[in-house]
């Protein structure tokens, strides 16, 4: 399978994009260029979609203004546009970029020439939904811009944003008549999560102004989302469908599936321009919110201005490589800076979790959501530890403020809302990360009890009275019990980590207690960790190949191959475990080159991307490449992470090998390409795999540098010879945070043959 | 049907309550202790309960802290409280009274002796409810105070409350183990108005104290319920079961399904007590509220001030009458009493329509919400303008709250939230009459452009624009179209009365025309009103008997008989329509008279409290027994009011006819009782019926009494004999509410047989 993808792949790469280019160059001109938003934006043949989506955003914005190919998206179109699709419903102001569940799409706007009031009147009822046909010929996109033709009315719209507010420009046929739909019913699929439009209102209040709001129930349990729309022509009158019951010229409509049409009449040649500020707090946060960052009507200077955003983000990071790489290391870095997302509005407001009007804290930009922290502790987080530390802070604080109201940090929050999707308490990783980094703006002691009393009082999927009572979780009472097993001795350590720096040595012995209780689910006769009842007993027949999804089953999307990997924090005794070096090397051959049966009904949705039994398309799987360097064997490290960035990256719209996953999968390419990746990521330990880009120049702040050198001949020497950090020779097959953020150069020597460099024990990856 | 019900609850009242005396009284004693709020909570036999509910609340109230029988109630037992069930499942801190949907039932809190840790702690998971037994006989309420023995642990409850408070008093058997359950996933049945609790949680912050809230959507689209507890004894533990997943001793659960039970250890004689403060805005909010209201450890003293607070209300009105009437009436005057509720906390914060946080506007006391307009727009608001002027203008500027946010006047307000229950706009007939009657504290101006947009902006239920357009209401566009068309056409005429005065002659005559579009729908040759389809065809077949529920049928809980009779503001047409006075009053004879098929499936089931084809039990009759006046026979009003007031209403728990309707079935029963009745509620003018009480003296306010004189030798003294109004004779028919609040006497002079007195065509009632 993974054969015959990567040749649908490189075929279609061909075919659509024509940017393959081997020979290496310097980088030319605004890295923006680089960026192509429609990689990852579909899937081919039977491959997972990368979930992301190709409309105007800026770096952690609040909003992201993109085109809805569905009118009721589902998780295999959860950012709302898949690449395959033929029409566009409409530009709706909020997306998830990469992620397993639709959600957001709030505040649709469609431009149409339609005539109102000659009979046609219901083609905005249940049954007569508005769509237009598009074609990618007549499409593009960059950072902060997306335009596409509208071909069924003959209209070119263009989007662009800033942090809280949405910019439209339509450009009708002349003399046409111009209407724009504004539908407040748009949603992820009713079927799906209880979804529901709890209320909503559109509202006009003079002839160039709307307002109003939906109330939804979702995937996040509850959303308020206010706005307020300025346009730059008069409406002349509209049509409001609730449901199927029509309203004409109506000034203020209430109800729970409001579709809107408003018409401002024949057009001359000047577009149509729309700005929406959103709020999650009120219409008048969202006016403040529009009117603060969208003063004017010059929609070309709000697109300049974002792209200027994006440079200044993807400039701490400038590459030389092929320009296909480029152009994949550059839309990876984008998609890592699209989220977590804005939430609070310029005046600081936001709604906290228990739905009451907060304001951010002192020393604290904004309030952020949308942690995806099953994903984006592994690689995303860290990589913000480098780049983006004020970000990291303001991260951090509000993740706190989760705790603080619900008594634990968020597992997956969106719109500021928990919703426990998947498994483990990963904010604990990544706020010892930052606290142990140094990352400024973050109190350590407040930073503790939160990660502490996260770890102790038990909540969905975390039952820890059950976990210190039995030393594993044991499946019949708390089911993907050996995945969570595995995750929460991870968290453990990390908390013990903490203690341990902040001097509370008892909670240090406690929690490193628990990290190691991940032993208690291995099985000697196997070599892999198993499930057992509460009686103590492993629970049979056991398959390791058998794969669980989200509840049910030991194992958390993914089999009991992928999690055998899975103790970051005590790689050295998992090595062990399994007998030694040889024996661990042999367990991570056979890893790579187990088949799988891909018709196998054991595989789940979000496994994709295989090397054998690796599936890159989901994360179990993405730190094991590196795992080689444990077991004094880097150069295998080397063979399959350029495997893994040669082959399963691409800069089609299904170039990545399963969803994004909020940056993650992206973030995983971006540390790669550099040449390390955080296997555990709280230690600020880098493990070494092999560079992919020729040079790397990352701004690490505080007018520093850090340099990697990466020299090729062919593209074939993916072997590391020998390495120099600020030109002394390296052995480890590691790299330490400090050493990065300090400034520095990393030389790096290959070759296409394996070398002994980092082959020693010494060399090997250590906790901190 | 009506003879068995009426022989039933007699057989009960002398049965149950032995408080029947025919001699007339004067009052003894606090006025409070004629208050039986047991009154209501029950249906016998076939009919409709009260929906009322016996438990503890002060005047207006936002706390109605009151025993739940069920784990889910219904809509027939919509106030969580049925006399004929047999146990009780704990006590809620919010009740409807008398509403025909369930509601509210926010923080149930029960005492049990159940132990903990001993295997059962199943007991609380969704298939093990807990519940009690308990007898009546071991149960007793009045104003402000219920107790009841749970039999199953013999545990004394006590409960009383202040505006924003609840108070319990649990009296545990010596040396038993003391626990309190807490549910917050207690609510009406999640099979009804897509119940579900979105999100809750419950946390105990020290020994003494919880905290939490719970976000629930049922037939109030979104309610924020937040929650403090103080307990009197220190907590040692918890179990807190989300669901089926059971949490021990973790000191926040957050969860969709929380159930929670408390344990105190084993208790000594000194009773455990529980305050609680509610808040629809934050957790702080509850605290404060609860802290301001019941700053101590004294029950005893907050039952005494609510007694207090009771009695100052009670002693607006002081009777003489028999005891059964006393034990009506003011168990009546208790229930218009209960709402409309206080929304917003001792701080003036409340949570607006759009789900923002708002603050009282100034001059406002508070923000009230419990506008079952529908039902109280005819005689309870009416009422309010008597005896609570300051509470109409609050209940008024509450309403234009809504009008601001949302553009309309509130339908059906409940939590502060528009759920479109039943037809009209009945917030205009409420704050055009208060103006017209110059309640102070109202922005005429503001109020009239309130109601001028609410009858100009289309919503559910009113589409204005279709109203202009045809003159009616067509079938074939808006179901209900007789009764919305009968009911707006009089809210109309209510805007265009608050025109005149203000001086907006356009808009007096605009709405005057609309308000004649009744005539439209008058169909000569059957004498009733009708259904038309938009093409001005009569929908046929007509059957004048057939009932229409809330949709698809022309009738709005009734039949074309029923609805015949609403034109409140323009009887004198309506009758010569008919043919003139005799025709009318054989009319009327025959409504009263007309049988009907009780096994009939055309019945509604609101309909009930049957004399003829007048339904007592449900609001669209109300104004009809008080219609002879306008065709010259005021001895038939007489007649039947006086059989309504003696055979419709009694002392047992079924003793009203219909559900109490938020005090509109009791609001009934205190003006006619008095003498009069408001057939147009916002015209000043009351309509004079058969006075049951011997005297009356209300307190009109500004230190002056309006004293009704009703002197009477037998029972059968049914008829006006004669009339002085402050000591001259007085021959109309009405008595105007300038007349009444300006102070003065009113002597009527009875006799068992019917007189001349009031038959004059000058004698009847005017518009104004």
């Amino acid at each position: 399978m993974i054969l015959k993808r990567v040749r649908n792949i490189l075929c279609l790469a061909v075919v659509l994009f024509q940017t393959i280019a081997m020979n290496s160059q310097s980088s030319v001109g605004k890295l923006t260029s680089y960026v192509n938003p429609f990689i990852g934006t579909g899937a081919v043949d039977k491959s997972l979609s990368g979930n992301n989506f190709p409309g105007a955003v800026v770096p952690f914005g609040m909003i992201q203004l993109s085109p809805d190919t569905r009118h009721a998206p589902d998780w295999a179109q959860a950012s709302g546009y898949d690449y395959n699709d033929k029409v566009i419903v409409g530009f709706s102001h909020t997306h998830l970029s990469g992620t397993g569940v639709a959600e957001f799409f709030d505040v649709l706007l469609m431009p149409t020439t339609q005539n109102l009031g000659t009979g046609d009147k219901n083609y905005l009822s249940t049954d007569h939904l508005y769509e237009s046909e598009f074609s990618h010929k007549q499409e593009s996109a960059s950072p902060g811009y997306y335009q596409v033709d509208l071909l069924k009315d003959n209209i070119k719209a263009e989007l662009t944003a800033t942090e809280r507010a949405g910019f439209h420009r339509y450009a009708f046929p002349l003399g046409a008549q111009a209407n724009v739909i504004i539908d407040l019913d748009h949603s992820l699929n009713k079927g799906s999560w209880s979804t529901r439009i709890i209320n909503s209102q559109i509202r006009q209040i003079d002839e160039y102004t709307l307002l109003g709001y939906r109330l939804i129930t979702g995937w996040a349990k509850l959303r308020k989302v206010y706005f307020y729309i300025r346009f730059s022509k008069p409406i002349k009158g509209n049509d409001t469908f609730d449901g199927n019951r029509l309203y004409t010229d109506n000034k203020i409509v209430n109800g729970s599936g409001l579709r809107s049409v408003f018409n401002f009449g024949q057009q001359d040649s000047v577009p149509l321009l729309a700005k929406v500020g959103l709020s999650g707090v009120s219409i008048e946060n969202a006016r403040q919110n529009l009117d603060a960052e969208i003063k004017d009507w010059d929609f070309d200077y709000v697109v300049q201005q974002a792209g200027e955003k994006w440079e200044k983000e993807l400039q701490k990071i400038q590459v030389e490589a092929t320009e296909l790489q480029k152009e994949i290391f550059y839309t990876a870095l984008y998609h890592t800076h699209i989220q977590p997302n804005i939430v609070s509005d310029v005046n600081g407001d936001y709604t906290a979790i228990d739905y009451t009007k907060a304001h951010v804290s002192d020393g604290q930009r904004a309030q952020y959501s949308t942690f995806s922290l099953w994903d984006t502790y592994r690689a995303a987080h860290p990589l913000y530890t480098i780049l983006q530390p004020e970000g990291t802070a303001d991260f951090v604080n509000s993740m706190l403020g989760q705790y603080k109201v619900y008594g634990y940090l968020p597992i997956w929050q969106l719109w500021g809302q928990e919703n426990y999707c998947m498994i483990g308490n990963h904010a604990i990783p990544v706020i010892v990360d930052a606290v142990l980094k140094g990352v400024p703006g973050i109190n350590a002691e407040a930073a503790y009890k939160a990660v502490k009393e996260s770890s102790l009082i038990s909540h969905p999927n975390s039952l820890f009275d059950v976990w210190e009572k039995y030393g594993y979780m044991p499946e019949n009472i708390q089911t993907q019990s050996v995945s969570i097993s595995l995750e929460i001795a991870y968290d453990d350590w990390c908390v013990a980590q903490l203690a341990k720096r902040l001097g509370k040595n008892d909670d240090y012995k406690h929690f490193m207690k628990r990290a190691l209780f991940y032993k208690n689910l291995y099985n000697q006769e196997t070599s892999f960790f198993q499930s057992k009842d509460d009686k103590g007993n492993w629970l049979t027949p056991f398959d390791p190949f058998k794969y669980g999804s989200n509840g049910g089953y030991p194992f958390t999307e993914g089999n009991a191959w992928q999690y055998f990997w899975y103790v970051p924090h005590d790689m050295s005794t998992l090595v062990e475990m399994v007998g030694g070096d040889k024996a661990f090397v042999k367990k991570l051959d056979d890893f790579f080159t187990l088949g799988h049966d891909e018709n196998s009904g054991e595989l789940n949705d979000n496994a994709s991307g295989f090397i054998g039994q690796y599936a890159h398309g989901n994360e179990p799987s993405h730190h094991v490449s590196y795992l080689y360097n444990y077991a004094g064997e880097p150069a295998k490290t080397q063979f399959y992470v350029n495997k893994i960035l040669t082959e399963l990256y691409d800069t089609t719209s299904a170039g990545y090998a399963g969803n994004d996953d909020c940056g993650e999968m992206s973030a995983w390419y971006v540390f790669s390409a550099l040449g390390f990746y955080p296997v555990n990521p709280a230690n600020g330990v880098y493990v070494i795999g092999s560079p992919l880009v020729t040079k790397a120049v990352i701004d690490v702040g505080r007018d520093k540098t850090f340099i990697i050198y990466t020299p090729r001949k062919s593209e074939d020497q993916i072997y590391i010879q020998s390495v120099k950090l600020n030109g002394k020779p390296y052995q480890n097959t590691f790299i330490r945070h400090s050493d990065i953020v300090n400034g520095g150069t990393l030389d790096f020597v290959m070759g296409n043959k394996p070398s002994k460099w980092g082959a020693e024990p010494k060399n090997r990856p250590v906790d901190f």
